[in-house]
C-alpha cells in the first residue's frame, strides 16, 4: 500500500464561449482508493460528469464563457498494487479473450497495428510468448527510440515513430500498443499522474491484457512504476486527452504536483520504486 | 413499413485452428424488428455471442478447426424508418451533445479528422449549419471522388481518399465521417445489407448525429436509402468488419441476397426508394 | 530593365568540423546580369564552386573548422524580364517537350505528383489548356491554402499540403509543382531573393514550362513578381536549400537585404510591380 | 570478361495517340561494351533518342498512333567487371565527394532519407565505416524485409518498406538507397537485365559511391551479381522506368531473355557467379 497526494492546476484564457471536456480525475477502482478529492473551478461553472462504463474514465464537461479560467484538482489516493511473478503470466489467444476486450486488438488513430504486423513479427515473433514478450517490446522501444521533448506533434502516430525513432511518452506508449495489437495482445493507452517526472507533467504509458488482467508497461523508464496513478484508459491518446477543447482558448499555465504520504498504520512514507515484478492497477 | 428477407452465405478454407469474429447479424432495435433469423454453421461449432452495449452490434465468436467451413445467416426484418424534414434538423454543439456521444467526435484509425480540419472548414465552413451541411459533404464526395472497385486496400484511410479521390463505399464513408468530425458533428461507420447493390456485397455508409438522433447518409448513391438494413456501427471499418479472422484462412465464396417481402396487412411489396427526407434507423 | 542591390548575411556557430554547401548566389543568365558580386567568409576558408550544368545553380562548398563563421553575399543585378501575353502561351505535350525537360514531369521527394493525379484532374482537368491553367492552379492554392509561418516543417510535402491546407512559400510552391506535373506540365522549384518580403527571408516559388520557356508563378502573392531574383532551380526544395549542412551547427543569424537601384540611363529607380502578364527570367 | 546476349520484347494495345519514353537499352561505358544492338518497332515509328549527360541513360521517345505496338530490343554485351577488395574501400565524406555527386545524397520521391536518419543511425551508426557498412545495410534488408511479388505498388516508398517489411526488388533498392543517403553515402537506383531471374523481368538494385567509384549492391540476393547488366541509373525508380507512358495504353506482353555467350578468345562460356568482392560496372 502506498499513499499519495497529487493534483493539477490549469489556467486558460478563453476568447469565446468554449466547451471543455477534462479527464484529470484519478480513476476509482479496487486498486486506487480515493480518500479525498477536490475540484475547484474559477469562475464557478456548472459541471457535468460522465463516468464511462468500461474504462471508468471520469469526463467532466464545462461550458465556459469568455473569461480567464482556473481549474484545480487535488486528491489523496491509496494504491494497492497487484504484484505478480512475470514468469507465470501468459498471453491469451483471441479464442479465449473476454469478448468485451476484443476491440482493444483493433488498430486506432495513433496505433496502426494493421501496418506494423510484419515489423512486429520480425522483431518479436520469435520471443517466447507471455509477459516477457511485452517486456521485450518495451526494451526494444527504450533502446531504439530516443526520448526528446518537442520532437513529435499531436498528429504523430506509431507508424511514424516506428521509423523516425524519436518521440515523447505518448509516442512510446502508442508504439508499444501498436506492437502488442499486431501480435494479438490487447493493449490500451494509459494517462496518469507519475511521481518523479521532471519537469512535472501528465504521463502516458500503456497496459497489455495478459493472463486475467491488464498489466502496466512503461517503455520510457522515466519514473518508478509504483509511482504511476491511473487517470484514464483508451484506445489511444485521442480518447483520454486531459483536456479536449472546443473553442478558441490558450493555456497559460499547467502545473502538477505529487508526493507520497505516510502510511496511517505505520507512519512510514512509502517511496515509489522500480520493480521487475508485473504490476496491475486495473 | 417495409419488410425484407436477407442473408449471406460464406465459405472458408481453414488451414489451421482459427478464431473468427463475425458481425453479420442485423441489429435489433425499434426500427428494425427481426421476425425470423437463422444462423447455420457447418461443421457444427460452439458459438459465443456478444451484444456490444452501446451499439447493439452482435458479434459471434467461433473457434474453428482445420476444415472447410460454411456460414449461413438468413433473416426476415421489418423496418420502420423514421422520416424527418431535413430543414428542421439542427447540429448539436459539443456543449449540448449527450456525453456518451462525444467519443464519436474523435479521430479514429481510418478517419483522421484531426488532419482534415482545414480542408473541412475550407470546403464546408461556410455552408449553413444543420442536416444540409452533411448533405453538402456527401454531395462533395459523390462529385469529387470516383467510385472504383479495387482502387483501395484495407489500409486506405480518409486522409488518403481526400487527396487520391478514388475509392469504394468504405472509403466514401470514412471520408464523410472524417469531415463531419472535423466540423464537430459526431459521425459513425455503418455496415449493412443493401437492396439493389450490384454485385451483391456488404455495404458501408455512415450516420451523423443531428438533432436528437443518428441520421443515415450514403455518399455513394449506389442504392435507395430505404433499402439499407443496419448490421453494425462503429468508429470506422475496423470496429465492424463482417469477419475478423485470427488464423490462416482463405475465403472461397461470399454471396448475399436481399429481397422485399409483401406487407402482411396490405399484401403489397414495398419497393425501396430514394428520398430527400432525412432517414433514421438507429 | 530593373536593377537591384541584394544580399544575405549568415552567422553560424560550428561545434565540430563541418561541411557546408551554400546555394545563395544569384544565377547568371541572359535575364539576370550580375554587375558586381562579393562573397566574404570569416574566417578565411577555401571555397569550391560548382555550377550545375542544366540549371546553372551555383553551389559553394566550404569545409569549416570548429569556429564562429560569417558568410556575406552581396550583388548588384540587372534584370531584363521577358514579358509575354498569357493568352498566347500554350501547354506542350509530352510528345513535343524537349527531351531534357522530361525529368521535370516526374514526382520528387516533396512533390508526389503521382498521388495527386485524380485531385488535379478533378480540380483543373476542365480548365482550358495553356498558361491560364497554371494561373488557375495558383489561384486555387492562394484561395484554399492558408499561409501561416511555422505551420509546416522540413518533412512537409505537397501530399500533406493538399489536405492540411496550410503552409509557407515552400509548401505553396511544392503543391503548385505537383499539380502541374500531375497534368503533364513540367514544373520546377525556384529559390530567390524577393523584394518586399516581410520579414526579409529567402523566397520560394516555381516555374512551369509552357510554350518555349520556363515561366514564373508565385501562388503566395506575397511580393510583386518583378521583384523576384532567381537563385536556384531544382526538382523541389531538397535540390536548392540555401545551406545544406553536414555537421553539428547552429545558425545564429540570417539577414537579407534587397533594394532597387536607379537605372544608369534614366536615373530612375524602378519599383517592382505586379502584373498579369507572363514573366520569364530563365 | 563475360559476354551476354539479352533483350526484351514488349507488346502494347494503344487506345489513343500516346507518347512513350523507353529506357530499355544497355548503357555504353568502359565496363559494358555493346557489340551488337538492334531495336525494332512495329509499326515503324520515328524514334528520338536522348542520352542523359551524367548517367548515360538512353531514353527513347516514340509518339504512337492508336495501334498494337511491338517493341523488341536485342543486344550482345561484353562486360568487364571491376573487382576490388572490399576491405580497401572507404566511405568519402561530404567534404571530399566530387561536387557533381552531392545530389545523390538528397532525399527523393521514393527514398525519403530525411525521415530515416534516426533509424539508419540506430541500426548502422555503430558499424565500421566503409564498403562493409553498405553490406551491413543490404544484409539487414535481406534479413528483415520479405520478398513477395505483388506486395507493393507504384506508390510504395522506402518510408513504407522500412516499417511494412515486405516488397519487391524495387522496394529493396529504395530502402538501401535511403539508408545510405541517411548516412551521407551517395546512392542511386539501378535498373538492369539480370541473368537467372525467375520469372524473367527487369531487375532493380542500387549503387553506392565509395572510394572513387560507384559499387553495385543487390539486397535481394536473387541473382549472381556478375550477371547484372546495367540499363539506367537515377535518383530512384521514377527516373528510370523502363516505360513512361502518356496516354491510354495496356501492356499485353513483356518477355525478357538473357544468356551467356562463349568468350571469343577461349571459347568458354562464362557463368555469372556470386562473389564477396566489390563489383563496379559504372
Amino acid at each position: 500500500m502506498m499513499k499519495f497526494e497529487l493534483g493539477c492546476h490549469l489556467v486558460y484564457s478563453i476568447y469565446e464561449p468554449s466547451t471543455f471536456v477534462f479527464n484529470i480525475g484519478v480513476v476509482h477502482n479496487q486498486h486506487q482508493q480515493v480518500e479525498q478529492e477536490k475540484l475547484q473551478i474559477y469562475p464557478r461553472l456548472e459541471i457535468e460528469e460522465y463516468n464511462a462504463p468500461f474504462s471508468g474514465n471520469r469526463y467532466l464537461r464545462l461550458n465556459a464563457p469568455k473569461c480567464q479560467m482556473e481549474v484545480s484538482y487535488q486528491a489523496t489516493v491509496k494504491v494497492n498494487h497487484c504484484f505478480q511473478d512475470p514468469h507465470q503470466i501468459r498471453e491469451v489467444t483471441p479464442a479465449n479473450l473476454p469478448l468485451e476486450i476484443l476491440p482493444l486488438l483493433l488498430p486506432s488513430r495513433y496505433c496502426q497495428s494493421d501496418k506494423l504486423i510484419n515489423l512486429a513479427l520480425s522483431e518479436f515473433g520469435n520471443l517466447s510468448l507471455g509477459y516477457s514478450r511485452v517486456t521485450g517490446i518495451c526494451n526494444w522501444i527504450y533502446e531504439k527510440v530516443t526520448y526528446l521533448s518537442g520532437s513529435s506533434n499531436p498528429h504523430t502516430s506509431a507508424y511514424d515513430t516506428a521509423t523516425e525513432r524519436v518521440g515523447v511518452c505518448r509516442d512510446f506508449a502508442h508504439l508499444g500498443i501498436a506492437f502488442c495489437r499486431a501480435l494479438n495482445i490487447p493493449a490500451r493507452f494509459v494517462t496518469s499522474y507519475a511521481y518523479g517526472l521532471n519537469p512535472p507533467d501528465f504521463h502516458a504509458c500503456f497496459e497489455a491484457y495478459l493472463g486475467d488482467r491488464w498489466y502496466l508497461f512503461d517503455p520510457t523508464r522515466l519514473v518508478p512504476q509504483t509511482g504511476i496513478i491511473r487517470i484514464g484508459t483508451g484506445r489511444d491518446a485521442a480518447d483520454v486527452s486531459f483536456a479536449t477543447i472546443f473553442g478558441t482558448v490558450e493555456m497559460n499555465e499547467m502545473s502538477l504536483s505529487m508526493q507520497p504520504l505516510p502510511d496511517p498504520n505505520t507512519g512510514k512514507v512509502g517511496q515509489p520504486f522500480s520493480t521487475t515484478e508485473a504490476i496491475s492497477i486495473s
